[in-house]
This record gives structure tokens, C-alpha cells and sequence, in this order.
């Protein structure tokens, strides 16, 4: 049981839209993931997602709109729900959701990333 | 849905060990929580617990040694392991844990809070 210092994990990576585990409780993991550019359009079927943003801005674009996220902020997306996350510039965030989700949803391909480091 | 800005829900309250729902997911909460001063020593059955801080510093304390959190940094307490969160000045916190998670775990008296507000 050690205690987490998300801007120590941070700095132990640079590529973009590939999350790092930092922790998990009740079967949810806890990630942090750097992200930059648009993401792929996919949904969670069975996996409501957290996204928190440590440092920077994130878009999560909906089908028919759009939220903006900054700083000490977070949104909850509903399983299901089509989404896609744009960073303009990088963006640091953690991320909550159950150890099933796969970082793509239902749309795998070459920005999936099936195992995860532990760091 | 919509996003959370931690700051904005903090300003909404001043008193302390008294959290409040701010999200749900997977059938976790998303609980923000005012601490100052000390907690009671107890555990919690069946549900891990995460301590996130959001601003300040918090000390949770084990029986046998105790974990210094600062700004951005988490501990996720494990089931079943005695624990007591003490902070000297405020600080402010978020929490992640089943729905299920009272606040003094299995020490039911006056620090307990049965039925917590969503803001």
C-alpha cells in the first residue's frame, strides 16, 4: 500500500494515447494516459468511463456535441455512449473504469492497446 | 451529462467529514469531502477506498505507520485495513468507492453520515 504521485507517473512516459495503470480497488482501475490529437470514435458497452483532467484541455466530442474539460475537472461518460476525445495540446489525465474496458471500446484497431503497463 | 468541476462543488460547502456525491459509475461513487482535524479509527469491510487530494495535505494514519498525501497524489486503502485520516489544516479531498462505503466503515456513532448529498 503505497501512496500514488500522479505528476512522478507522469513524467515516467511521453507517448500519447497509451494509459499506464496506476492503480486498482474493486475491480476498476485507476490509469493516467498523456493525450494528443484526435482519438477514434468508439463506445463502452458495459463500461462507464471517468475521464479527470490532471493538466491541460480535452474535448470529448459527442455525436451531437461537445464538452470541454480543464483542470480538476471530470466527466462521466455512460456506457454505450459514442464519444471521441480531441486534445489540441497534450493533456495529461486519469482515468476510472472497470478493469474490462479496453481503451477503444467497440472500435478495435491500431489505436487499441490491449495490455497495459502497471507503472 | 455533465462535466464536474471539482472547485465549483467545494465552494459549495464549508463543513468538514460530512462528503458529498458529485458522480457515479459502475456502481461507485464520486464523493468530494472537506477534512480538518481527526477522523475516527476504523475499516471497511468489503470496499477498497481511494483518497485523492485535491488541495492540502492529509495523513492517514495505519496502526503501525501513516501515509503523508499532498496536491495530486492518492493512496487507495484496502478492505478490511484499519485506518484513520487526520488533517491538521483543511484540506480538500476526492473520493472514489462502492455506493455501498459508509464513512466510518464499521464504527457506527456521530461522525457517521448515512445519507450523503449529491451537488
Amino acid at each position: 500500500m503505497e501512496k500514488v504521485k500522479i505528476n512522478e507517473k507522469l513524467n515516467l512516459f511521453s507517448d500519447h494515447w497509451n494509459p499506464r495503470i496506476v492503480g486498482e480497488l474493486n475491480g476498476q482501475l485507476v490509469k493516467v494516459a498523456k493525450l494528443k490529437g484526435e482519438f477514434v470514435w468508439h463506445s463502452h458497452e458495459d463500461e462507464d468511463e471517468l475521464f479527470f483532467i490532471i493538466k491541460g484541455e480535452l474535448i470529448i466530442e459527442f455525436r451531437d456535441r461537445q464538452v470541454i474539460l480543464k483542470d480538476n475537472e471530470f466527466l462521466i461518460v455512460p456506457k454505450g455512449t459514442e464519444h471521441r476525445p480531441v486534445a489540441k495540446e497534450e493533456v495529461a489525465v486519469m482515468l476510472f473504469e472497470p478493469a474490462t474496458t479496453l481503451n477503444t471500446g467497440n472500435q478495435y484497431g491500431e489505436m487499441t492497446r490491449e495490455k497495459l503497463d502497471k507503472i
